[in-house]
């Protein structure tokens, strides 16, 4: 399994990432994966819990969103896809994804990471084909909105690790829920 | 074990820190603590765990720090334990811990953390009174400096979460490894 733990063998991009304390993150996230590969059968397990502890941080850190970044209500799911990528990701994660791939009835999108933080330094090896390493964000994405009253969907569509050129984030709006559901882990 | 999950009960501090990201690094370490409570009997156990991931950890991190802090070697104890504080747990925490309590021979010292980003929103269920929740520091430490040919002991002697009005982290010197060990996994 330490393989899959995060190397040195990639560090020229330290350089390019603005959060100074994101190789501890990065290194403590590899950590939990690897613990969670240890723990678990198979991959598709693995990715389920990550999403499962992402949509715990998820509707955590969203009052912490709030609070800080001063964002109202949004209108439509075009401008939570903006504020997702344009607040969101820089606050947390230091980086801005693009938003793209719009579906005709407006209610999917995609955000493309050029580069993806949690990777650094991490090569997936080969036993783990099917593992998604970075499904936390899924999670902490589904979470989070879901205590705004929104469901959606969240997935890779693409993975640099699994030999993608780029990241993608896809998002698909369910329904927007009535009712205030009590925050509380799954 | 979900109460040991970090709330959202006390977030008056979250103004109070410098990073941006750090909200997702803290509920993703206590996301780690969680996994870990669940897999291992006892808490000791635990902390043991948490102590052995923060030496694969620091033994990685070591490396990027040396890049981007252009900190040279130390001539002593004390000029490494001003580097530890003011530059290495200011770049990957955000805290500058105070350096105290100087044994008389000079080979151990504490660094007082006013604030412990880690355990921000944290609250130790009674069944956990002897878990270590910040043990990865502990391994983080004694993981990097071995990499610099530095053998230390360090512990926890106070922590906030156990009521203390401090957290102290106690570091010990026991000697100067002569040989350059080759990186990896304990």
């Amino acid at each position: 399994m330490t393989i899959l733990f995060p190397s040195l063998a990639k560090r020229d991009s330290v350089t390019n990432r603005g959060h100074s304390n994101s190789e501890l993150f990065t290194l403590t996230y590899g950590a939990l994966v690897t613990q969670l590969c240890k723990d678990y059968e198979n991959d598709e397990e693995v990715n389920k819990q990550l999403d499962k502890m992402g949509y715990n941080i998820g509707v955590r850190l969203i009052e912490d969103f709030l609070a800080r970044s001063s964002v109202g209500r949004c209108h439509d799911f075009r401008e939570t896809a903006d504020v997702i990528a344009k607040v969101a990701f820089k606050m947390y994660l230091g980086i801005t994804p693009s938003v793209t791939n719009w579906s005709p009835a407006g209610d999917e999108f995609s955000l493309i990471l050029e580069s993806n933080p949690l990777v650094d330094f991490v090569e997936l090896p080969d036993n783990h084909s099917n593992l998604v390493y970075s499904s936390l964000l899924c999670g902490v994405l589904r979470g989070a909105l879901e205590m705004v009253q929104m469901a959606v969907d969240v997935r890779f569509a693409q993975d640099t690790l699994r030999g993608d050129n780029v990241t993608e984030i896809r998002m698909k709006f369910i329904k927007r829920i009535e009712e205030n559901l009590p925050a509380g882990d799954e």
